[in-house]
């Protein structure tokens, strides 16, 4: 007796660099399941999305065409199709989701577009939908929103619209030092609570330190012992701790939501605290799934 | 008819993590040749120094055995012995080169110890030579030593000795974020000064902002185009620019040389001369084979 297959109405795709993750979806907005796989933008060429597409959704009995609704890096200029960008200030969704043309017949995708700043010059591909979709969860919030992550963005929202926003890229600075200098013999995996409160503290007093005290990350190791925990922690409370000084117009005096992974977003409200700060958090899985939702029902109306 | 061999006295070695450079040297401190491999430290295994060597000095006919002075990685934890460290504030050569036990018997090597200082933790394993090798072409020098590079250092000297020194990881932060984070798509080979000199200027006014102007560049990239010229220079300046606001202690109102590359020092001397300073320049490899002359005469004694 073989099961019954899940007979979504559409699909909703988180599609970035590294991983896409896909849920199927019913007209009303209800979830019946989800998938992931590897297959990021990059490591796509341009023939190879809607195979990666057929793959992730096999098991599913799909209509023809199915409906796809997608956010992330797979919009970018190196995507399936270059979904542009919508400027600030602005509602995260103004802008229609594109349509991919040169998708096969049985696919009616659609990407959404990111959004752009001219003054300082800035981007962002996938967090304008766990933006929306957390003003969808939250439509009175005023304020401001961090999303940390490889590029960390800072959010400034007023009456549902981005007004501003600043990617520090603090994730993957703390991926590149870690793994691709000296400190790669010194940093481990671990944690210390009070290493990283401290090194916040250190970071948001003294920014100009920050390439001093992280070969002082490696002297210490060499010389006292320093485990990798520490060292770990650390590190990124540095990073952090010079992200929140730049960021301070942003959050002083703010009230503060996060939309991020458990784990790091844990960090950030920690860091945020210590600062006097009392951030509410979102799940970014969540904010995304809602994003897509209203996104896709500003399509179909 | 064949070449006379070359009849060293002594080999005076450069020995770093990426490559070692070999002096033919007589008694009296003449360089007869000099040669080098990419058989640096990083590169070899316990039993791997003494062939390296060998290969290194093999057209060249050799005293038996053949004094061998060496400084920098080799000296490391890792390298072929472990020559410790010297704590500031102190001369550079204060102690005497650490004998390599094990070494073959056609070999008398010698390991200059790096420095080591407690409060902040720090250390340097090579720049010591070149900075004993300064000394001994500026015996009279009161000031700060800039010795950029991988792992920049600052040395306040006062009477000969090496009172204090602070070490940032600018160059190993550049290459890092060059090639392994999102800035390897807009960062290429070329250079802007102008960019650059910029670049320092807000670097050093806005440390904090690091991690957020790097991201502007590759912002500026995607949307206005911005040149992979212009792109390195820009985060070269910002780099430095913080490193200098870290460093003002070092530099403001204090004589200042610059011991480098000639290109690397260079854009050391523009960006300090731009907040009014005006460093002397030396040469990286004549003060380093300075210093290995210094420590031989020393041994010899």
């Amino acid at each position: 007796m073989g099961r019954t297959p899940l007979r979504p109405d559409w699909i909703a795709l988180d599609w970035g660099t590294t991983h896409v993750r896909a849920w199927a979806m019913t007209a009303g907005g209800d979830v019946l399941a989800n998938t992931h796989s590897a297959s990021g933008m990059g490591t796509l060429g341009a023939d190879g999305y809607a195979p990666a597409l057929a793959a992730l959704t096999e098991e599913w009995e799909l209509p023809q065409p199915c409906p796809v609704l997608a956010c992330g890096m797979v919009g970018a200029r190196q995507g399936w199709v270059d979904a542009g960008y919508a400027a600030v200030p602005t509602a995260p969704l103004s802008v229609p989701p594109v349509r991919v043309p040169d998708a096969p017949e049985q696919w009616n995708v659609r990407i959404v577009p990111g959004l752009s700043q001219t003054r300082p010059p800035d981007v962002m591909r996938g967090e304008e939908t766990q933006i929306a979709g957390f003003l969808s969860l939250n439509p009175k919030f005023d304020g401001t929103l961090c999303l940390p992550g490889s590029h960390t963005k800072w959010v400034q929202i007023s009456a549902g619209e981005v007004v501003s926003f600043q990617t520090s890229m603090t994730g993957e600075f703390y991926a590149a030092l870690s793994k691709h200098t000296v400190l790669r013999h010194s940093i481990g995996t671990g944690w210390d609570d009070t290493a990283f409160t401290e090194a916040v503290s250190d970071g948001l007093s003294r920014p100009e330190a920050l390439a001093a005290r992280a070969f002082q990350i490696r002297a210490d190791a060499l010389l006292n012992g320093m485990d990798e925990a520490t060292a770990a922690a650390r590190l990124s409370g540095l990073l952090i701790g010079s992200e929140l000084a730049h960021a301070r117009p942003y959050w002083l005096g703010m009230p503060v939501a996060i939309i991020g992974a458990p784990q790091l977003a844990a960090r950030y409200a920690a860091a945020l605290e210590a600062q006097g700060v009392s951030p509410i958090i979102a799940r970014a899985d969540a904010c995304t799934l809602a994003g897509l939702k209203a996104a896709y029902a500003a399509w179909k109306e």
